[in-house]
């Protein structure tokens, strides 16, 4: 049975993943939190999953290159600095980084990619999100990521085409342009549509959240896939087959 | 048969109402336009509706008073100086005044104040709402109708508790205020939700326009409604009998 | 602080009840289950609650009448018999009786009510509800409380319009019958959406239930509300001051 | 410019077709309605377009095979004898065929399909679907459309796992099962949702239909693109590059 290592054991989504691991067929080798030396748990494990701290990364991903252990990263709000850093330990181990580890959205967004790619400017697209009361951000991470794969989708960057927060005397729409809207209420868990809308048809892509342990399952089954693998970065489409 | 005289006969709810009285059970007394002396046709008339512009309202609300006709407004953008002068025209003739013509609107607007007068402050109120591609303004003046109902219902002014355009890092929720969000795009009508997100579950309240014809059949049935009214300040709430 | 009495105890809903019942305000006076003798609690309890099964009721009732103390009964699966047995014994104690405690299905229920009774018959009303895998049942319970809801509006019975499962060459729709779709899949707690489909437009007013606690704290609120009533027939919508 | 040739020319499609077509770069080479000589159209058009009844189908196939021009059948109703005439054709001419001409639903099958194939069983699917009260058939061809690019997904045939009109003790979800549900009412153009519910997660993908012109715009759309096409049978899908 593959045995996964936890950075970041003690949050909420270490926790969910060392309980739901077992379900998925996968075992336990062990937790490490803050201020604990990473390395020991990178010899046991057979795959690492870190949702810690972007502080913390580093750290993390010498302990993986040092043990030669794969490594899935699930902690957000990573700079570029991060990714050059997660680039560099990818040429000796296998590194999968994602901002949303369900399958569904994972899906979602090589889905808005492709229709996005095949959809002509003149379809507008919309994204819109709902999270709960308690989000200090917006758009949603997972928003931003649906945009990306939009964008990506169009030979094109999101940072180009993002608009956010329209309000007021704003003008007619540009062409090419990707909308964002977010709502906050409630305890939603995390509702996303992309609206691609055409002269006189819409077509709706969306996904709902019923349940938080949908990410940990996502990373489980991301560890799993990982565990064994050549060095390289990895995407959680690859995890899908796509 | 009831006689509607049109001002604003050339624009594009003047030629539409026009067109779709008969299938009401209403005829058409005649239509003005800009620069038209507003007056004769008052005198024909059995009822007057309104879809000019602004400027053009306090030479009409004097028409409907000289001529004692009863007058429906569909003009939009209206100041509070307007609203003054309707008051003013009200005490000597009917006048109904709104900001959407259409039946559904009209008692979404009803069950909304009615849902956030029932619900707490613990309830969440979200309002979104899509619109073509050449809107200029955003959210909708629907939208904000929705919103004053919703504020209303709890006993306070949409003023106080509207936010618009969320985005960036704008922390938690702050308990009693109204989000706004407008997507743009292709070819949509006008589509409404208003979101109720509670401790655990949502109600949704929306509406989804098909055709324009519905604001048109709107108005028609309201100056039905009002042909033979007494003087007084109308809304089309009482069109649907609440 | 008011003391609940638990009739069905061991089930999930009773288990619930007595976790939630502090957060709200109130006590677990003890719980009664399957084959145990209901009249001691009914007499330390100020208020009873039910959710145990059909065949239990009138015992329940009896235990209810003869301590004088107020029952809300949330089971479901009720036959005429036994609510002409609600109605006898609430000639001589308060009974509360709902076929959902969650608060925002029911105030749904009174604007659905609201909705058909405003809107005429060609306004066309479908009822659309998403469940879970496991449901053995369609429509859903609760589909059906807002059938009877859209019927009693419109001055009908659900009896006499009801159309299920549309399927093949069923013809054109006939004015005034109110369908229902029932879709099943995943672990969806539970979706219902009502649409008055008229000319041109379309009202959408929806619930959707996140967690399974809204259910369990709608009762504990019920039983609060009727602690101290005197004798009758009570409903949710009373609760919530409608 | 392309010269286009209708089949059905009389009919709702065939004089829309007729009115879109300049706009979207094409002429009309003519058309041809019941108990008319198909075959001078045939020589005369460099593309034909048939919107007219299976009956018909026949000879429209016979009048282009003979002159060479390639033909869109957009006709619904098709038996498999229809089907392997059509086969027949595609030897010697260009045909292409379809039950939905609109791009949105064209390319909203084929992200169905893929979802399909990448989510395994668990995960259930369900489509719905809302038209007009006039619409006498259930479900829709559009909506069988979608669960058969389901089925052919999952590899696995819609005859062997369409569920329609759930209605009464039907039990749990039998898994693998793809499940129907109708509304109608008022007057939808046409809605769609596929709904792929997994354990706490659900992707909705779905298309609106605002206005019928989309239907007659797919239809010259498909028909420059397969002008000058070699013989063969060929799919809406590939006049999205897909």
């Amino acid at each position: 049975m593959t045995a996964i290592g936890i950075y970041g054991s003690a949050g909420r989504m270490g926790r969910v993943i060392a309980t739901i691991a077992p379900d998925e067929g996968a075992s336990i080798a062990g937790g490490v939190d803050a201020r604990e030396d990473p390395v020991p748990l990178a010899h046991h494990a057979d795959v690492l999953v870190d949702f810690s701290t972007p502080t913390a990364l580093e750290a993390h991903l010498a302990a993986a290159v040092a043990a030669g252990t794969p490594l899935v990263i699930g902690t957000t709000g990573l700079s570029p600095t991060h990714h050059a850093l997660i680039d560099r330990a990818a040429e000796t181990v296998a590194v999968l980084q994602t901002g949303n580890t369900s399958l569904g959205v994972t899906l979602l967004g090589i889905l808005v990619e492709q229709a996005a790619q095949r959809l002509g400017p003149e379809w507008d697209i919309e994204i819109v999100e709902m999270h709960h009361r308690h989000k200090v951000d917006a758009p949603s991470g997972t928003a931003l990521l649906l945009g990306e794969a939009a964008a990506r989708g169009r030979g094109t960057t999101l940072n180009e085409e993002r608009v956010d927060g329209r309000a007021g005397l704003v003008g007619a729409r540009t062409e090419g342009t990707i909308g964002f809207s977010s709502l906050r209420g409630g305890t939603v868990i995390g509702d996303h549509q992309v609206v691609f809308a055409g002269e006189g048809e819409r077509i709706e892509l969306g996904h709902r959240g019923e349940d938080r342990s949908i990410f940990a399952r996502g990373a489980v089954k991301a560890a799993l896939w990982l565990a064994g693998k050549p060095a390289g970065r990895y995407s959680m489409a690859e995890v899908l087959g796509l």
